[in-house]
């Protein structure tokens, strides 16, 4: 299996990628493509003790930066990192990994990886923590919606959660403003008819934004707009517990006790709100497959979103959407 | 002044209710009118020892419940306390309050009270709490919005901070899924324009889900279908990780122990999570003040929106909100 990395992309990139792969290539027995600049990546694999006779690396001097507008991946930085390694992905690899911007490599992936067969959009899913992981998509590739689109992202999100997280029936989620099915907007009272009637996956109705961390389903489907703000404000609710918490914790001798006390209770706590142990947001709809590593990934996230791109392959997900997106929709009923 | 209260409506209705009202009743000096069950409230009355010389009964025996279809409030449950209520609000009133069924409450109040001139919609706003009250509206009245609908929410949302909180300049952001001006479904991008160009308020710009809880302005304007899913996804996660620090806490001697000195400043950190000490949601829009209180608000709750309720009446909002939509929106600009 040949795994291409964009080792440029990312707040902590070119270091903590290189050390991620470093960590991969003794875990695991996948080749892996560096994408980047090549002095730079050879001396950190040194520093990481790498196992190089799993490594390759392709030089480019170009990065994607988290200002640049998305399109120039395929327009004026056609020669960085993300956009050699798109390329490379498409001729001869079978995963690529960037922690870069997002927008960037959504459009380029859609430009240069294209969707599966009869599917309407691609897009951008994400594990959510908490309780159990759920997969959301979309989380902000695609602000504007149809049913339609929602009810294609039920389907591969059940796909990918049963093949890459081992859930043999996954539930669907339709996130909601209430529970009734005449709650939402035209989209979402279009998309909860489509989603019933739909037999090739599990219905569990409308869900609240009250119950998401307690983990009423395995998929949620939504649009990019409210996907991103929940994702946000979860992310944003993660920073706010925790620094109450320090601020709580170091008032005194006596919670400064308390807290070596909880010291273990705390870490596991810290551990609902880490997304990263699932590695990263798998892009679902594309011929490939693509995964978008959350932007301050450090080395353990690279680590896991390699061993997820290595299961995202395995398991035969992509097949499986293009075998469930070439059967007329119409079929279900019949 | 003559605030009127819902009495069968909530959760935890009458009894909560009235014994909020009793408690009003020595801690502040407006005239109540309690709309419900004559018999039981008269018991109610009695038991919490409340200043009977300030209160008025109107009986009524019909209830809407949560379950009831919104515009029952003015057709088959025309004798219900809700409807009403707002009939006495309209002809012999200054505020009403209630903890009833939030669609009955905003379509009653649409078709009741009425908006005030120039007014293309009111809406639902209610209180964020954490680092700072933020004031979101709408949070589930209009699914359906268009940017001229979020430009004036943000000038009656400031109003409202102003006058009841007391805010000199309040600040507001348009909720989005990026910083950047271009972000956002159209309705997001026109309304930025409009928000940037609008003279009567002190434009934030957008605001990410991730800074919410920090509070980054005081007012936030969104759709309600985004709004409703924010507001409950922060009720959610408040369940959640007092749940999870419960459970943590309770784990074993040493634990139980740290909870013990831990105390005060758990106690603080819950308050955070409380908008309930702000009072209820205002109804912003129509011609007379109206307050939803959360369905399970206890008497301290209800004693809350009261005051608030007063401060509604007394600070002007209505007449400075019907001043600011007299104005054509172009005059702003000349």
């Amino acid at each position: 299996m040949r795994i291409i990395i964009d080792a440029m992309g990312g707040d902590r990139a070119p270091e903590e990628i290189v050390k991620g792969v470093a960590i991969a290539t003794k875990k695991y027995d996948h080749d892996i493509v560096l994408v980047g600049n090549k002095p730079v990546i050879e001396d950190l694999l040194k520093e990481y003790e790498a196992d190089t006779s799993k490594i390759e690396i392709v030089h480019t001097e170009t990065v994607i930066t988290m200002e640049d507008d998305p399109i120039c991946v395929v327009r004026s930085k056609k020669d960085s990192s993300m956009s050699v390694g798109l390329n490379l992905l498409k001729t001869d690899g079978d995963a690529f990994v960037s922690a870069g911007n997002t927008g960037a490599l959504h459009a380029g992936s859609s430009l240069i990886i294209r969707s599966v067969k009869g599917v309407q959009r691609s897009g951008i899913a994400t594990i959510l923590p908490f309780a159990k992981p759920i997969l959301m998509m979309d989380c902000g590739a695609n602000v504007n919606v149809t049913s339609n689109y929602l009810d294609q992202w039920a389907v591969m999100g059940s796909i990918y959660m049963k093949n890459v997280h081992g859930i043999e029936t996954p539930t669907v989620g339709l996130l909601n403003n209430g529970t009734e099915e005449h709650k939402g907007t035209q989209i979402q009272i279009d998309a909860y008819k489509l989603l019933k009637d739909n037999a090739n996956i599990s219905f569990a109705g409308n869900i609240e934004g009250k119950e998401l961390p307690f983990g009423p389903c395995d998929v949620i489907v939504t649009d990019g707009f409210t996907g991103n703000v929940t994702l946000k404000l979860l992310e944003g609710m993660g920073a706010f517990v925790f620094s109450a918490l320090k601020d709580m914790f170091t008032q005194n001798a006596m919670t400064k006790l308390s807290f070596v006390a909880m010291k273990k209770q705390l870490k596991g706590f810290k551990k609902t709100f880490d997304a990263s142990e699932y590695g990263g947001a798998p892009l679902l709809g594309l011929q490939k497959p693509v995964i978008k590593a959350h932007g301050s990934s450090d080395a353990r996230a690279i680590t896991n979103a390699i061993n997820q791109a290595a299961k995202f392959v395995k398991t035969g997900v992509i097949d499986e959407i293009a075998a469930a997106m070439s059967v007329p929709k119409e079929a279900d009923k019949e």
